[in-house]
C-alpha cells in the first residue's frame, strides 16, 4: 500500500483508487462548472432565441454529469478508498472528508429511481408554468392540482430517502439543502427566535419615532449606481480577477469554481439601496466561493458548507456589516463623492437609518432584515405539516393567511401576496426556506465570535477596512470547505450550539435606539 | 421498411435509422454549442482566474464530442442508413447531404490515429506559445525548430487523410477548411488574379490623386461609437433575439446555433471605421448563421458549406456593401446625425473614399480590399512549397521577404513585419489562408449575380434598404446548408465556375474612379 498521509496536500502520495477518484471526481465537476457557467449565460444576457436549445444542453450536460457522477467505474473506486484505513483514519482529514461527502452524495443519488427523478423533473417544469398564471391570476385554486401532485411525489421521495429514527418526511427532504438538518432541530432554535421577534416588533411598531425613508425615494442614474456597486464590493474584497457583476432579474451568485465567480445584481433608479444591498448580499456568497481553495477544486473540500452556511457569509455582508453604523460612517462619504448633487443633502441619520426600516408586509423577498424571519418561519411550519399529512392543499391559502394575521398582524388580500408568491414549491423544493433563517442565525453567531476575536473590527468599517472580517472568514469558514457540517462548524467555530440569542442582540442593539423603544 | 421522403420535411416519418442518426447528431452538436459558448466566454468576458480552468472544461467536452461523433452506435446508424435507398436516391435530398457530410467527416476522424491528435494538439499550444515569444523578439530562428515539427506532422497528417490522383499534401490539410478545394484549382484562379490585380496596384501606385484619410483620423467617443455599429448590424439585418454584439481583442463570430449568434467587433476611439467595418465583417457571418433553417439545427443541412463561403458573407457586406457608393449616401448623414460636431465637416468624399484607401504594406490584418489577396497568395505559395518539400523551415524568411519585393514592391524590415505576422502555422493550420481570398472570389461572383436578379438593389443601399440582398442570400445560399460543396455552388448559384472577373471588376469599377486612373 503505498503512503497517504492524513493531511491533502498536493504533491502527496495517494493510493491508485484515491488519485482515480479525484481525476473521475473533477471531470464531474468540469461538466458541473459548464453547466453553471451556460445557466449564467441564460439568466444574463442569452438572446431569447437561444433559449429552447440552451435547455437541451443542459438536460444533456445533467445526464452526463449523473452517469459520471453515478458510474461504476466511481462507485469501485470510492468503495476501493474507504477500505484504506491511511484514507479514512483521521476524520476531520481532506482525504476522510471528501470520502464522507462522496458516499453521502452516491448514496442519495441511488437512492431515487429513475422513474422518480424523472417524474420530478416533469412535474417542476409543469409546476412553474401553472404557478406563474395561477399567481398572475391571483387564483390558488388553478395551481391546487399540481402542486397536490407535488406533494405526492415528495413524499415518496422522502420515503425512499428515509429519515432517522424519531424525525419525519420533511428531514429526508431538507437533507439537499441543509445537510444533517432535522424539523426538529429547526424548531427547537425558531420557535425561541420567534418570540422574541414579536417582543421586539410589537415594540417597534408601537412607537412613533423611526428613520425617514428619504434615502430609498432618490432617483439615480443606473450607470452611476453601476460604478458604485463596483466600488463597494471591491472594497469588501471580492476580487474581480477572479470574478464578475452583472445584471439579472433576480440577482444571485454562481460560477465555474472558485477563481471565476460570477455575481449579479439589479438596478432601480429610485432606489440605489436596493442595488447596493444585492451587491453587498451576493458578494457575501462571491466572497465565501472566492474563498474555497484552489488545490480543492471539484472535490467536497473545495465546496460550500450548505446553503444554509452560504447565506450566513451573504447576510453578515448585506446585514452586520452593510446595515452597520460604522459602515454608513465609511459609505456615507462616499455616496456624496461619487453621487453628487442627489444625495447633498442626505444625512448620516438618512443612510443609515434608511437602510434600517423595518416594515411588517406580505412579500418575504421584500421583507426588512427582522420580519424577513418571520415569512421563513410560516413556510417551515406550512411544509412540515403538509409534508407530515397534516394539512391538506385545499387548506393551505387559509393556513397562510391565519398565521400571517397571527404572527404579523397582517390580513393577507389575495393569493398572490399570500401563499403565491413565492417560486420554492412549484419547483418541487420544499426544506429548502429554513436555510434563509438558518443564514441569519448562523450568521450572527459567526459575527459575534469575530468580534470577540477582534475588538476593533467593526470601528474599522468606518475607514472602509473590511480585512480583518476577511480574514476572520477565511480561516475560520472559507478554507474549511465540507470539512464539518453545519451546526458542528458552528460548535467549532464559536464554541457553542446554534442559539437564537446573537442574532436577537444584533437585531436589538441596533432596532431599539433607532426607533426608540 | 418504413416511408422516407427525400425531402427532410419535419413530421415525415424516417426509418428508425435515420431518427436515431439524427438524435446522435443532436446530442453531439449540442456539446459542439456549449464548447462554442464556453470560448466566446472565455474571449469576451471571463476573468482572467478562469482560463486553467477553462481549458480543462473544453479538453474534455472535446474528448466526449469524439467520443460521440466517433462512436460505434453512430458509426453503425450511418451505415444502415447509407444501405438505405429511399434516404440516398436523390443527391440533393436533406437525407442524402447529411449522410454524405457525416461519412465525409467520420471518415476524416477515423483516418488520423489518436497519437496523432495528441501530437498535433501538444505542438499547436507549444508552437503558438514559442511564436508570440519569438514574434515579440523579432526572431525568427526562435520560432524555427517547433515549426519544422509542425510541418513534419503535417505531412505525416497530409500522408493519412491521403489526396486525390494528381494532387498534392496541400490538398489533403485544405480539406479541414474548404472541403473540395485542391492546390491546383487555387492556384488557377489565384495566378490571372495576381497579374491583374498588379496592373491595377501599380496605376493606383503611380496616382497623384485619391481618397483622404481624413475620416480615418478623428477622435469619436467608443461609447456612441458601440451605439453606432449596432444602428448598423441590425439595419443589414442582424437580429438581436437572435444574437449579441461585443466587444473583443480579435472580432469574431460564433455561438451555439442559429438562433444564439455571437458576434464581437472592437473599438479604437481614433477610428470609428475600423469598428464599422470588423462590424460588417462579423455581420455578414452572423446574418449567414442566422439563416441557416432552424429545422436542421445540428445536421449538414443546417451548416455553413465552407471557409470560404462563409468568408463570401463577410467579405459582402463588409465590401460590396460596406464600401459602396451606394451604402455611404444612407452612412453619411446617419454618421453626421449620430456624431454630430466632430464629423461635420466630412463630405461625402471623404467618407466614401476614406473607406476605399489602397495602400501596399506589411501586414495582412491591416491590409485594404485589394492588397490583401496578394497577401494571402504569397501564404498559399509557401505552405504549398513547404508541404511539398520545396522550401526549407530555414528558408522561409527570405522567400517570404523575396516574394513581397516581387507582388507589393516592399522591403521586408523584419520578421515580425514579415513570416512571422501571423498566428496559423503555429497553431499548425496550413491550407487555411487561401479560403480568405476565396472569400472575396466567391462573393464578387455571388454579387454580381444578385445585382442581375435585382438590378435596382444597390440603389436601395442608399436609403438603408438592404432586405433585397438579404433575402436572395437567404434563398440561394444561407438555407441550403451543406447542399451543394463551394465549388459546386457557385456554379449552381452563378451558372458559371468560380473565376477572378466578378473580383477584378468589382475592384476596378470602384477604384480607378476613385484614383482617376
Amino acid at each position: 500500500m503505498s503512503t497517504a498521509t492524513s493531511t491533502a496536500t498536493p504533491g502527496t502520495s495517494y493510493p491508485t483508487c484515491y488519485t482515480k477518484l479525484m481525476t473521475l471526481a473533477r471531470e464531474n465537476d468540469l461538466i458541473g462548472g459548464t453547466m453553471s457557467i451556460l445557466g449564467w449565460d441564460q439568466e444574463v444576457l442569452m438572446p431569447e432565441g437561444g433559449l429552447a436549445y440552451r435547455s437541451d444542453q443542459l438536460a444533456l450536460l445533467a445526464k452526463i454529469e449523473h452517469e459520471m457522477g453515478t458510474s461504476s467505474e466511481f462507485a469501485d473506486a470510492l468503495a476501493e478508498c474507504e477500505a484504506n484505513d491511511d484514507l479514512t483514519s483521521d476524520p476531520q482529514s481532506a482525504t476522510a472528508v471528501n470520502l464522507r461527502e462522496f458516499r453521502w452524495s452516491l448514496d442519495r443519488r441511488t437512492k431515487l429511481p429513475a422513474e422518480l427523478v424523472q417524474e420530478e423533473a416533469k412535474l417542476s417544469s409543469e409546476g412553474m408554468h401553472t404557478w406563474k398564471k395561477a399567481r398572475a391570476n391571483e387564483n390558488f385554486d388553478e395551481f391546487a392540482p399540481v402542486l397536490s401532485k407535488i406533494i405526492d411525489m415528495l413524499r415518496r421521495k422522502a420515503a425512499c430517502y428515509g429519515w432517522a429514527e424519531g424525525g419525519e418526511p420533511w428531514d429526508a427532504l431538507a437533507e439537499d439543502y441543509e445537510p444533517g438538518c432535522t424539523a426538529a432541530w429547526v424548531e427547537s432554535v425558531f420557535t425561541p427566535l420567534r418570540k422574541k421577534l414579536q417582543v421586539l416588533l410589537d415594540d417597534i411598531m408601537g412607537s412613533s419615532h423611526g428613520p425617514s425613508n428619504a434615502f430609498n425615494e432618490i432617483a439615480l442614474p443606473v450607470a452611476e449606481q453601476k460604478a458604485f456597486v463596483h466600488k463597494v464590493a471591491a472594497q469588501f474584497g471580492f476580487e474581480f480577477s477572479r470574478g464578475r457583476l452583472d445584471e439579472s432579474t433576480h440577482p444571485f451568485c454562481s460560477g465555474s469554481h472558485c477563481n471565476d465567480i460570477r455575481m449579479t445584481t439589479r438596478f432601480h433608479e429610485d432606489n440605489v439601496n436596493d442595488a447596493l444591498g444585492s451587491t453587498m448580499h451576493e458578494a457575501g456568497h462571491g466572497l465565501y466561493e472566492q474563498g474555497l481553495l484552489t488545490k480543492y477544486i471539484g472535490t467536497p473540500m473545495g465546496r460550500a458548507v450548505s446553503l444554509g452556511i452560504h447565506e450566513s457569509q451573504s447576510r453578515m455582508w448585506e446585514n452586520q456589516v452593510g446595515r452597520s453604523e460604522s459602515f454608513w460612517k465609511w459609505c456615507h462619504p462616499l455616496l456624496k463623492e461619487h453621487f453628487g448633487a442627489p444625495v447633498a443633502s442626505l444625512t448620516f441619520d438618512d443612510v443609515y437609518g434608511g437602510a434600517n426600516i423595518v416594515k411588517p408586509d406580505f412579500i418575504r423577498v421584500e421583507a426588512d432584515e427582522s420580519t424577513y424571519n418571520i415569512h421563513i418561519m410560516i413556510r417551515f411550519e406550512l411544509e412540515r405539516a403538509i409534508l407530515a399529512g397534516n394539512l391538506e392543499v385545499k387548506d393551505i391559502p387559509d393556513a397562510w393567511n391565519s398565521k400571517y394575521r397571527d404572527y404579523l398582524g397582517l390580513e393577507v388580500p389575495n393569493d398572490s401576496k399570500g401563499c403565491l408568491q413565492d417560486i420554492h414549491w412549484s419547483m418541487t423544493s420544499m426544506g429548502y426556506f429554513p436555510t434563509y433563517t438558518l443564514g441569519n442565525l448562523y450568521c450572527a453567531q459567526f459575527f459575534e465570535k469575530a468580534v470577540e476575536a477582534h475588538p476593533d473590527m467593526v470601528e474599522e468599517f468606518a475607514s472602509g477596512q473590511f480585512d480583518t472580517l476577511l480574514h476572520w472568514l477565511r480561516t475560520n469558514i472559507h478554507e474549511q470547505g465540507r470539512k464539518y457540517r453545519a451546526a458542528d462548524l458552528v460548535e467549532v467555530v464559536t464554541g457553542k450550539p446554534l442559539s437564537s440569542e446573537p442574532l436577537m442582540r444584533h437585531l436589538e442593539s441596533k432596532l431599539r435606539p433607532l426607533y426608540k423603544v
